[in-house]
C-alpha cells in the first residue's frame, strides 16, 4: 500500500505515471527529452494543475542540464525558447507558466552556465517539495475535521496524482490510511470525463483507503440513506468572497449537502485564491466540446447531431461552504470576509 | 417528423422498435412467434412498463390466433401455458402480469375458440389504445402548465417508446411540437444506463422537439445559468402521501429545483399509485449490479475490484413535488392529502 506519485525527478530523466491509461493499466514513462515532456502534458498523460507545473519545471531543468557549452547568453536564449515551447503544451494552464517563470527568474543572476543549470534543477525540485508540504498540511488540517469511521463524499480527483504528493481533497484520506484511522470515501464518478471513477478510486485503493464508487446522480440518495458525515472537494479558483469554482457537479453537491445538514468543505492551497475577483460571477467558465458528452470512450451514447451544453466547471457560492482548508489552516464559513486580509498578512 | 411508436399490432405479427440499438441504429423487428416476443422483452429490446405490458398482450393474442383446433378447453390450457411463459421474461414487471391476466379474464366466458381468439386480440388492442389515451391526456394537462418558449428539464425516458404512444413526462413536448408551441428540453443523460442520452434525445429529435443534452452533474449549474422554467419526470411508484419513486437522480433534481425556485412535476397515470403504501419509506429500492457503474458499454471505467453502490431508484418526498399530472387532471402539492380519496371516487 502506497500513495501514488505521478511526477518524479530522476537526474537525467523524469518519471511520470501515464494517467491516460489508469485504471486499465499502470504504466510509468521515462521522459528523456523536452519533447517527451511537451507531449506528456499535451496528451494529458500528466494532469492536475500542480502536477503539470512540476512536470514543466522538471522539463525545463532537464533542457538546461542537456545544454552543451559555456556561453551564458546562449544558455539564457536556449531556456527562453524551451520555456515558450513547454508553455505551448497547454496554453491555459496557469501553474505551467507560473512554474516556468519561477525557474527563469532563478537564473537571472547566475554567474555561469553551470550555476544556472544547478539553479534550475534546485528550483524545480523546490517547487515539488513545496507543493508536497502544502498538500501534507492541507491533509492534516482536513483530517482534524473528521472522526474515526466517518464517511466522506468527494468529486473529481483532487488527489496525489494531480499534485506533487498527497493531493488536496484526497490528502486527509491518505494521511488517515497511514495511521490506521478508518475513513470511508464515497467517490462520485464525475461525468463527463469520469475522473472520480477512473482516477480517484484507483488512487485511493493504492493507499488502502476504503472507497465506494457512485454515479453523480446517486449523491442525493446516498446522503439520505447512508451515513455521509462530510463532503470535501478541491478548487480551481476561489474569489475574494469565498465563492469557489471547481469541477462541474460540485455546486449541486453543495446544495444537496445543505439540504441533508452535511458540512461541505473546500480543500485548496492559498495559491488557488484570486482576490482580484470580487465574487464567483467574475470567474470565467470554460465550455468544452460536445463529444465529451455524446461519446463515452469510443462509443456514441447519443445521436451525433444532439445539442449539448458542456460547462467544465461550476461555482459554489460561499454561503454553501462550511470551510476552506488551506495549508495554513481552516478558514471557517463565518470568516470569509477576512479572506482578502490573508494576502497582506499571509497568516491565519 | 413523427413521434416514434415502439410496439404495433400487425394482425399476424408484432412490429417493435429495437430499443437496444437506439441511438446508433433505428431497426424495427417483426415478431412472428411468442418466442420472439419473450426474447424481445427479456433482452430489453422492448422497455418501459406500459410498452412491456402491451407487447406481452399482443404476444398472447398472437399465440391465441395461431392455435389450431376448435376445443375450447385445449385453447384455455394453451393460453394459460403461453401466459406463464411470457410472464417469465421479466418476472418483476407489474404491467406484464397485469396485461396477461386482463386478457385471460376476457376469454373466461367465450362460447367458442374463435370468439376467444377475437376477444384476446380486441383486449390487447384496447390495452394499447387505453394507454395511448392516458398518455395523451397526461400530455394535455402537463402542457397547460407551460408557456411558449419555456425550458423544461427531465431525466430518464418517460417517453413515447416506453408507452403505447406520447409517453408520460415527454408527452407535453410531443404535443407541443405537433402544434408548433415551442418548448426547449434539457435532457439529463441519466447514469448509469444513460436512458436520457440514448433514448430521450433520440425520441425528441424524431418529433422535432428542441432538446439539449447535459450530464446529471450539470443540472444545478444549468438551473442557475440558463432559463429553466420547470422540471418534469415520470414515476415508477407513488405512495398514498405523494412520495414518488423514480429513476435514480430524480430526488437530487427535486432538491436542486427547490433551491432555484423551479416547480417540479411528476407525470404518471393513476395506475402508478400504490395507496397500500403509506409513504415512500415503504417503497423497496432495487440495487443493481456493480458492472453498470464500473463499465460503460464494453469499456471498464474504474478498477474492477472497486466497491459500488448502485440503487436503481430514489424516492422524492411529496413536499418537493409541485404537482402530480395524471390522465384525470393535476393533483397539486397542496391536495396530496386527498390522494386516497381518488381511488374510491375515481375523479379529481
Amino acid at each position: 500500500m502506497a500513495i501514488p506519485r505521478s511526477v518524479e525527478w530522476k537526474e537525467d530523466s523524469i518519471k511520470i505515471l501515464n494517467q491516460q491509461l489508469i485504471p486499465n493499466s499502470v504504466e510509468f514513462l521515462t521522459l528523456e527529452t523536452i519533447e517527451d515532456v511537451w507531449d506528456a502534458i499535451k496528451t494529458l498523460k500528466v494532469r492536475g494543475a500542480p502536477a503539470i507545473g512540476i512536470a514543466a519545471a522538471f522539463g525545463l531543468a532537464l533542457a538546461g542540464s542537456k545544454f552543451e557549452g559555456e556561453d551564458l547568453q546562449e544558455f539564457h536564449t536556449h531556456i527562453r525558447e524551451k520555456s515558450l515551447y513547454l508553455a505551448s503544451s497547454r496554453p491555459t494552464a496557469v501553474n505551467l507558466t507560473w512554474a516556468l517563470h519561477r525557474l527563469q527568474n532563478k537564473i537571472e543572476h547566475a554567474a555561469s552556465v553551470n550555476e544556472a543549470k544547478t539553479n534550475l534543477v534546485h528550483e524545480a525540485i523546490l517547487i515539488s517539495v513545496e507543493d508536497e508540504n502544502i498538500c501534507y498540511n492541507i491533509g492534516q488540517h482536513a483530517l482534524s475535521l473528521f472522526n474515526k469511521n466517518d464517511s466522506v463524499m468527494t468529486i473529481c480527483n483532487a488527489g496525489s496524482i494531480a499534485t506533487a504528493y498527497y493531493g488536496t481533497a484526497l490528502a486527509p484520506f491518505h494521511l488517515a490510511a497511514e495511521v490506521d484511522f478508518p475513513i470511508h470515501v464515497f467517490a462520485c464518478e464525475t461525468r463527463p470525463l469520469l475522473q472520480g471513477a477512473r482516477l480517484t478510486t484507483w488512487e485511493l485503493l493504492q493507499s488502502g483507503v476504503n472507497v465506494t464508487l457512485i454515479t453523480d446522480s446517486m449523491a442525493a440518495h446516498t446522503m439520505k440513506k447512508k451515513k455521509v458525515d462530510a463532503v470535501i472537494v478541491g478548487a480551481d479558483r476561489i474569489s475574494a468572497n469565498g465563492d469557489t469554482a471547481n469541477k462541474i457537479g460540485t455546486y449541486g453537491l453543495a446544495i444537496l449537502a445543505k439540504q441533508h445538514g452535511i458540512p461541505f468543505y473546500v480543500a485548496a492551497p492559498l495559491s488557488t485564491f484570486d482576490i482580484s475577483l470580487k465574487n464567483g460571477d467574475e470567474i470565467p467558465i470554460e465550455e468544452r466540446k460536445e463529444e465529451e458528452i455524446l461519446k463515452v470512450g469510443h462509443e456514441w451514447v447519443a445521436p451525433k447531431n444532439t445539442s449539448v451544453y458542456n460547462p467544465a466547471f461550476d461555482v459554489t457560492p460561499a454561503e454553501l461552504i462550511s470551510g476552506i482548508i488551506t495549508e495554513q489552516g481552516i478558514i471557517h464559513g463565518t470568516e470569509f470576509d477576512k479572506i482578502p486580509d490573508l494576502f497582506t498578512t499571509k497568516s491565519l
